[in-house]
C-alpha cells in the first residue's frame, strides 16, 4: 500500500460570478500549487463547498486533478463520503478510477443517533472491502455532528484498506490513545494550529485549510519538528494561529477564498447560501497576511 | 393563500430488498392512508430516507403522490431543502410543478457556523420570493444542527409566503414567544408526544411520524382539544408517548418500517448505513403496538 | 401526606448595597406576596443567589419564612441540595425543623460524569429516607448541566417520600413520559412560559421566577385553563412570555430584582460577581412591565 | 513574582470510612509526594474532592501541606475558587497566609448564562488586586460548563498578577492563540495525555491527576522534551495514555484514590455521592498499573 504522510490542501472549488464552477481557475490553481512545498491536495474537502457539489462536478474536477498532476510529484485524495452507502461507495471507485491515490471519507450524520458504533463500522468495513484505493476517516464533528468514538476508530483502524485518518477535531488525548493502540495509523491534523501538536504524538502530517496559503511556513514547522529545532517549530507555528483562525473557524470559505485572492491565487465567489465576506473581514485578513509575510 | 391545518403524516420511502424504490408499496400505503382521519402526508420528510434520495427518485415520488390523492381530500407537502440555495429553490418550483400544496424546507446545515441570522434570511427569502407554493420553515436541531433563534423565526413569518413551520425541538417557550409575535404563523408538533402542549399554546396541527401508525387516537386528541374535553385530550395524548419514542428517538426509521408492517403497511429494509432493527426491539413496539389498540 | 399544587414564587434574597442580607426587606417583601395568588414561595431557589449564600444565611431566610407566613394560608419550600450527600440530608432536616413543607433539592453536579443513574438514584433515595419532610427533585440543566433521564425520574418517583418535581428543562415529552409512567407524579412546571403547555399533560403547578411579581396573570392561566377556558389560558399565557424571557434566561436574577422593585417589592443589588443590569436592560423591562398592566 | 513551572499534582483529600478527613493519612501521602520528581501538589483541585469539603477543612489541609513541606523544595498550590467574589478573595488570602505560592481558581459557574467575559473579567482582576499570592486561572468545562473565551484568557493575562492558567479542556487550538498573543503566560496541561502536546506549543508543565502516581514518567516526558529525545517523549506519553483516562474520565476520583492504593499511598472511599469502583473498574486499572510498570 502506499504510505501517506506528510502536507495537503483542501483546496476550495473555483466559481464563476453565475456559480458555474470556473474549470480554468481551477486549473490554473492547481498548477500554482504544484510549485508549492506540499505533498497533494485533497479535493472536495469541507473547504471545497462539498455540499453545493453535485456528482457529475465531482467527476470533473477530479479529471482536472489527474490532468494536472500527471507527471508531476503532488498527489490528490478524492473526498467520496455521502450519506448513502452505496453511493459512497460508487464515488469512491469512480475517484479511483479517475486516479486518486487515497480517498478520505465523511461519515453519514444526518440520522446522528443511528450512527452507533456498529452502523459506522459496517459503513467503513463494506466501504473499504469493495475500495481499490485506501481510505482515510474524516472526523469533523463541528461539520457533521458526529464525534467518532476511541473504541470504533481503533476498530476501523484493524481494515487493512483503512489506513488512517484527518481530524479535524484537535482532541490530542483521543489521538494519542488511538496511536497507543494502533502505532501504524495514519493520522493528519485538521487544522493548521494543531499541526506541531499532532506531530509531537505520532501523526504523520495535515490536510489543513490554511495549507492554501501558506504550505512554505507549514514545511518550516514540519522539517523544524523532525530536525528537533523545537523552538523554531513552535515559533512557526505560533505564528500562523490567526491566520489559521481566519480562514477556518472565524471566515470560514468566503474567508479562505479571499485570502487566496490576496495571495496570487483564484478565490471568487462563494455558491449561495454563503456569503462573501464583508470589508471588515476583509481588512483583519489582510493584516494578518501580512503578519505572516504572505504579502 | 391555503390555510394549512391539522395532522400530517411524513411517510417512509419504502424500498425492496435490494434498496431500489418500492413504487408499488408505496401507492399501496398512500391509499391506505386516505382511508385514515389525516390531512396529508409530507414527502419527503426526515422519516422518508431524506438524504438517500436522489432528486430524480424525489420527483417519481411526488408523482406517486399526486396520482394516489387526485381527487381525494388529502393534500401532499413536499420535503424540498437541501443544501445549496439554487438547488433548493429549483427542487420546490419542481414540487410545486407536480403538485404539492406547500413546501417543507429544511435549512441548509452544513457550515453550521456560517448558517448565522443573515444567511438563513437571504436563503429562505429568496427561496420564498421564487417559490410558486409556500413555505413552511423545518426546525429539527438533533439531525441538522441547526436550532432556529427566535429572532430568525420572526422575521421569516413577516413574508407573506413564509407561513409557517414545523418544530422537532419541542421547545414550547420558544414557540410561545413565537406565537406571541406572529399570530398568525402556522406552527406544527414535529413530533407526536408534543401535540397537546403545541396545541395549548396556539399550534394548529402536527407532522409527526406516529401519524403513520396512529391517526385515530391523534386526531381524538385534537378533537378532545378544540371541544374543551382536556382530560380525555391528555389521556390519549400520555397514552402515546412510548410508542412515539419507539418510532422516532428510540429505533428511528427502522423502527416505524417495522411498526408500519404490524399495522398492515408495507415498511421494508431501510436503505444501508441503517439497519433493520433486532428482534428484542421488534418486541417492544410489538407490545407498544398492542397497548395503544393498534393491532 | 400533604399534597402540593399550585404556584410557587422562588424568591430572590435581598441584600443591602454591602452585600449582607436586608432581612427586614425580606420580610417585608414576603408580607406583600401574602397577598398574592400564590400558593407559597420557594426559598433558596436558583432566583435566591443560592450558591452565594452560607448555610446559616439560609437557617435565618427559613427563620423569616416561618416568622412571616404563621396563620397565613401560604406554605414554604426550602431549596436544600448541596454537593455532598450528608450535608445536603443534614440541611433538610434542618428546613423541617423550621417549618418547611418540603424540600425542592438540587442534584450534586460537579462531578457530571460520575452523577449517574445509580449514583443519583442512591443520593435522592438516601436523602428521602432520611428527611422528615417530602422531597421534590429540581431539574435545571442550565444551571447543573445535568438533565435527568426518564429512567431515572421513574425511578425515584416510586420512593414514597419523593412526590414530585420542578422541571426547568422545558421537556414536554420527557414530562408526559413520565407521567405516563407515574401518573400521581407532582411535576411543577419550572419557567412562567412553559406553564399552560405543562398543564396540558397533567402538571399540577408551577415554580416560576416570574411568578414574584406576575401572580394575577398566571393564577389567571390556571383558573381558565382547570374551567376548559382555553382560549383566555393561552392568550394569557402568550402575554407573559416576553416578560417571563426577560427575567430569567435574558437578564437573570439582577432583571428579576430591577422588575422587582419597578411592582412595589425591594430588589437590591446582587452579590458579585453577578452585577446589576444596565440602562439599557431596564428599559427593555420598563416597556414589558407596562405591556403586561404590571405597573 | 514566582515563576511557576514543572509538574503538579492535585492530590486527593483521603478520608476514613466515616468520611471524616484522614489527615494522618494525608501527611503520610504527602511525605510519599516529597521523594517524587514532582515540583509540588495543588489543594484542593477537582480530585480533591473540591465541592464536598467545607472552608473549615481546607484550612486544616493548608496547614498540613505548609508543614509536611516545609524544608523541602516543594510547593503548594491552594484551590480557592467558590462561587461568590467575596468568598473567593477571602479565601486565596487565607491560603497566602496558611503559606501557599499561589492560588488556582474556578471560574464562578452556577449562573452560567451571566458570566459573560466582563463578568468573569471583573472577578478575576477583583481577585488578584486583592490576592498577596500570583492566581492561576482554572479551565475544566467538563465540570464547570464553562469553557473561557480566548479574548477573556487574553484580557486575563494582562493583570500583573494573574499568571497563568490550568487548562483541562485539552484545546491545544486555543492555547496556541493564547500564547501567541500573551507569550509569558504559564500555561499548564489539566490531563496527563495532553502534557506534551501541550509543552510542544509552549507550556510549561502539568498539572495532572496522574501526577498523583506516575510522577517519574511524567518527569521523562519533560526531561527528554526539553533535550530534544522526542521519540523518547512520545513513546512514555503514549504508554501512559490508557492510565491517564483511567483515573480520570473513566473511573474517576474512585478510581485515582484505588490506583493510590495499589502504589503504596493510602486512598481510602470518597464522600457520597460518588462511590467506590467496582471490581471490574480495579481488574482494569490492577492492568494498566502493571503494564506502566508502576507496580
Amino acid at each position: 500500500m502506499i504510505d501517506l504522510s506528510g502536507l495537503y490542501a483542501p483546496v476550495p472549488t473555483p466559481f464563476h460570478e453565475d456559480e458555474r464552477i470556473a474549470f480554468d481557475h481551477f486549473e490554473a490553481n492547481l498548477q500554482r500549487w504544484i510549485s508549492q512545498p506540499l505533498d497533494g491536495v485533497v479535493m472536495p474537502g469541507s473547504n471545497s463547498e462539498i455540499p453545493y457539489l453535485t456528482d457529475e462536478e465531482k467527476l470533473h474536477l477530479w479529471a482536472a486533478c489527474a490532468n494536472v498532476f500527471q507527471g508531476s510529484s503532488k498527489q490528490w485524495i478524492a473526498g467520496t463520503g455521502v450519506e448513502r452507502t452505496a453511493d459512497t461507495i460508487h464515488l469512491t471507485q469512480e475517484a479511483a478510477r479517475a486516479g486518486a491515490i487515497a480517498a478520505l471519507v465523511l461519515p453519514p450524520s444526518y440520522y446522528k443517533r443511528a450512527m452507533t458504533h456498529e452502523v459506522l463500522v459496517r459503513h467503513y468495513t463494506s466501504l473499504a472491502d469493495q475500495s481499490p484505493i485506501p481510505i482515510l476517516v474524516y472526523n469533523i464533528p463541528a461539520y457533521t455532528g458526529i464525534d467518532f468514538e476511541l473504541k470504533t476508530l481503533v476498530q476501523l483502524a484493524e481494515h487493512p484498506d483503512i489506513m488512517g485518518m484527518k481530524d479535524s477535531s484537535s482532541n490530542v488525548v483521543k489521538m494519542a490513545a488511538l496511536l497507543k493502540a494502533r502505532p501504524g495509523f495514519k493520522v493528519f491534523a485538521g487544522t493548521g494550529s494543531a499541526l506541531l501538536p499532532y506531530l509531537s504524538i505520532g501523526a504523520v502530517g495535515g490536510v489543513m485549510a490554511v495549507a492554501n496559503i501558506a504550505a512554505v511556513p507549514l514545511r518550516r514547522i514540519l522539517d523544524a519538528f523532525q530536525a528537533g529545532r523545537l523552538d523554531e517549530a513552535r515559533q512557526v507555528q505560533l505564528s500562523l494561529v490567526e491566520l489559521n483562525s481566519a480562514v477556518t473557524t472565524r471566515y470560514g470559505v468566503p474567508g479562505l477564498k479571499y485570502a487566496m485572492e490576496q495571495v496570487g491565487f483564484y478565490g471568487g465567489p462563494p455558491r449561495l447560501p454563503l456569503l462573501r465576506i464583508d470589508v471588515e473581514a476583509q481588512s483583519v485578513i489582510d493584516v494578518l497576511l501580512e503578519e505572516a509575510g504572505l504579502v
